[in-house]
């Protein structure tokens, strides 16, 4: 049962006609696979979430370049509106740098044709598979130079497993690699509002590997890090400038202001390709601000009075001077 | 329709028979007035969060007391019943200490009857109301002194205003006196999860009083102070022990870290009956834990998957030493 829901959520695959995703935005109630077989049906998906996390829109961005060359081909697009439809693709989410990184590396190929772009997605997934076995491995050896190979009790923000990469994760990928050394006692979950990626899908996926896991809100991280609940913060990253500073999702910064405080390592996990050393520092990070009604409605509720503003940046910037060690597949800086 | 809806949500009033409060269960959607005639409706309307903040919950179990002594009266209960129901009163909800405080007033008044124990109730809310205003000014004088009569940029946490007392708030009372003096540029209300009082409640009554503000999920908090979008921010405080650490809704620490990370001040506006000299530290203070559904579930849909637990205390406690000014009806301590 296990495996076969392991199976099931197995990020991207290609079907021959395009990718198939599963919805997330039907996660956790049901696990819907959809198939995306044109450039514009992948920029819908990213844009509305059923696909996101850094790698995985990152890998996706590059299947709807070759998706959007064989489209070109057979409607005979010119060079413009080929070029039009790749930015479109790189510029649908602005804060992940994978994103755009994986379409100039897609659209390197263009030149060679559909088969060779397709290539290149096929070789950035493949990439993000060994990356994540390798920063998984990285991140559970830091850990056990840190604490020995006692269980411990993890805080995580978001989701940054299977559904976020196209392999085993980046923090939830260093997570499954404690837990199967048998170190995890268990993992507080930040439920991360507004769209509550934490609670529908990180613990859905905890679920299916048996990991124990607690949900919380996102207010009570702090109460939970400074009150000695946990042993250690694992986050991914959407993008590392070159000074150490990260941005990832919103409530991120919470989190690192509290296991400073209570003195407790903060690991950033992600691959190299989250790195952006043409982004000097954190403030030259463009942060996402998303619709505002993600803040203020819920379907059928009524959770703000009519004609209430929401302030909804779907990221923020934590200092590199509070993190502790980034793990990527190379291994990890303190 | 201003001065009519103000006048609606004038906390709770003394009915001849019981006490009126508003549903704040109902609220934003339904502005819905419940009369409560028994010390157990009061209980109950407690526990469900129909009336909620300390010092509104102090009051309403100061009534409760009334309303049961002349029910043991009628009742012709026996001095044992009756002390059973004032332990359940005091008791309902264990981290405010102003519930316990008001009960134990009132109980101090039984042996004078149902009218004396009335009058003890009464005396409260109009000391309640005297403290909200002189708090409300202190703390606006107090930031005239920091600021000059610039306009201000708050962030609040959690709901501290008509609806948490029986007057104009605390916290929220503070920004009302701003408000007054022209100070207000914008205020940042942290949704407050896992009940949104701050998107529900506190966006209702500043809407109520045309404050401009939006709202924001709980984890934005560290990004916006530390990103400079707010001046300073004002929180309530549910108890504060005799070392200055103070609990109050979970993510308030949060909050406290990040004006600490940012240097920005922040203030904690109480009424000195919710200082407690007999809680030496914060260690102290017991933190009610919540049902964990009111994270995992939603009304209508799915946010968890089945059977995940939930981990939900309803406070977390703030070290003393990160707060800038404690604001009350005496003044200012920073």
């Amino acid at each position: 049962m296990v495996k076969h829901l392991k199976r099931e959520i197995g990020g991207i695959e290609w079907t021959g006609r395009g990718i198939s995703i599963v919805d997330q935005g039907a996660l956790p109630g049901l696990v819907k696979r959809i198939e995306l077989c044109k450039a514009e049906e992948i920029v819908q998906a990213i844009r509305r979430l059923a696909i996101r996390g850094a790698p995985a829109i990152g890998a996706a961005g590059a299947y709807a370049v070759a998706l959007a060359v064989k489209q070109a081909t057979e409607e005979r697009w010119g060079a413009r509106r080929l070029s039009d439809a790749m930015n479109e693709i790189g510029n649908c989410r602005p804060t992940a740098v994978n994103l755009s990184i994986c379409v100039q590396r897609a659209a390197l190929k263009v030149p060679f044709g559909f088969a060779a772009v397709l290539n290149e997605a096929h070789a950035i997934v493949g990439e993000d598979r060994t990356a994540n076995r390798a920063m998984a491995e990285a991140g559970a050896d830091w850990l056990v130079s840190l604490f020995g190979d006692r269980k411990l009790r993890i805080l995580t923000h978001c989701n940054t497993g299977h559904l976020a990469t196209t392999g085993g994760g980046t923090a939830l990928g260093v997570i499954r690699a404690l837990n199967y050394r048998h170190m995890i006692e268990s993992v507080y979950v930040n439920e991360t509002r507004p769209l509550f990626q934490g609670s529908r899908l990180t613990s859905w996926e905890l679920m299916n590997d048996g990991i124990p896991h607690q949900i919380q809100v996102d207010g009570a991280t702090a109460g939970t890090i400074v009150g000695g609940y946990v042993d250690v913060a694992i986050v991914g990253a959407d993008r590392i400038a070159g000074n150490g500073d990260f941005a990832n999702k919103i409530g991120t910064l919470g989190v690192a202001l509290a296991c400073d405080f209570a003195r407790i390592p903060l690991i950033v996990a992600a691959s190299t390709s989250t790195i952006d050393l043409d982004t000097f520092e954190g403030d030259c990070i463009e942060i996402e601000m998303r619709d505002p009604t993600e803040v203020t409605k819920w379907p059928n509720c009524d959770i703000t009075p009519e004609g209430a503003i929401g302030h909804n940046p779907a990221f923020d910037v934590t200092p590199g001077r509070l993190v502790s060690a980034i793990v990527t597949e190379k291994g990890f800086w303190r």
